[in-house]
């Protein structure tokens, strides 16, 4: 018997730190659809040890991971693998997280909510400082590339879609659901939704 | 008149960091040809400003800079302008510098040099303590990219090709000629090689 925790909802706009440990899996779904979620994992014995795209570009020789692919650290070690991806992709690995600079720059006040801001107060709320945020894997996030073309589409993702990564070392595993509601990255609606996450314990799903 | 001060070396292997005002620019000439040179940029007023390839990859809506090009800090801000560039791209902005953690699975031992390493010792001879290296703009360093396939290819920079970069801010350029003599990336003879900078004062090149 595999144990699946409850349902955890993250809010809109907001984000979530979990420790997920070492054969564990985290099951994201996006609930209803067209949710883009950023994603970043920790490792939690080495500080300086964060999931690198960079790194996961270079080792996989693909912009963009596939269900089946592992997800790399910046010292070059596996730290996820992505085994189950309902959507099938393409997820996103090459734009930055949003941040206040984003939304000053569309005019917005500086207490906006950001994927930039909404990684750091997740791991404050478990006393975590890691200073500035490693590139993330924008999870749902569609941009299109073709050729030396890279682009924003709208979102592609479907209500109930979802991912499981499996930890392949004990992290700590960063989630925004994107506050962007200026633009239709998460929707034509613009408007940021909930998504949920549930802790599967060591073994299959 | 512009003055060109004179022509100064980084020999292959090694890094150099480089204080380069407002106004002026840096001519970088890859002498011998094929050297991958891994380059930053870091803002002198702002610690924690530096130049960011998945900001610029957003702003410019494109995989890599050419000619005319800004290049952006994660600040939004446009640090660079690529003003001209003999090789006409691409260069790459997706995979990491070369790290110890390269050359320990090559099998090399610990005090390989690496493009991260060049970073930092460069800029510790400035007194200049910056923490993890951003992603570089790998300049000449030939990654195809054909659908979601990111590849390592031979180089194609000829001798004598350069570029020349103009700080929009007053910044810090560093520069590492890659040391990586294990695989192709700077040529078939896997020798790292010399390049050669100069500075330009304001104005037109």
């Amino acid at each position: 018997m595999v144990a699946d925790s409850e349902q955890i909802e993250i809010p809109g706009s907001t984000g979530a730190a979990v420790p997920v440990a070492a054969g564990q899996a985290l099951r994201l779904v996006n609930t209803h659809g067209s949710q883009v979620v950023d994603t970043w994992a920790l490792s939690r014995s080495d500080r300086n040890e964060y999931l690198s795209v960079e790194h996961t570009r270079r080792l996989n020789e693909t912009l963009c991971p596939v269900a089946g692919d592992r997800l790399w650290s910046n010292r070059r070690q596996p730290m996820l693998r992505l085994e189950e991806d309902s959507f099938g992709g393409p997820h996103d690995t090459l734009v930055a997280a949003c941040d206040r600079w984003t939304y000053a720059s569309l005019g917005c006040p500086p207490d906006h909510a950001s994927c930039q801001g909404n990684f750091a107060r997740a791991l404050a709320g478990l006393g975590i400082e890691f200073g500035r945020a490693p590139n993330p894997v924008n999870l749902w996030m569609n941009v299109p590339v073709q050729g030396d073309r890279v682009t924003l589409g709208s979102p592609l993702s479907r209500p109930g879609d979802h991912v499981l990564l499996r930890a392949l070392t004990d992290v700590v595993m960063v989630f925004s659901a994107c506050p962007m509601d200026l633009l239709p990255v998460n929707g034509p609606d613009m408007r940021p939704k909930s998504v949920h996450y549930s802790i599967l314990d060591a073994g299959a799903p």
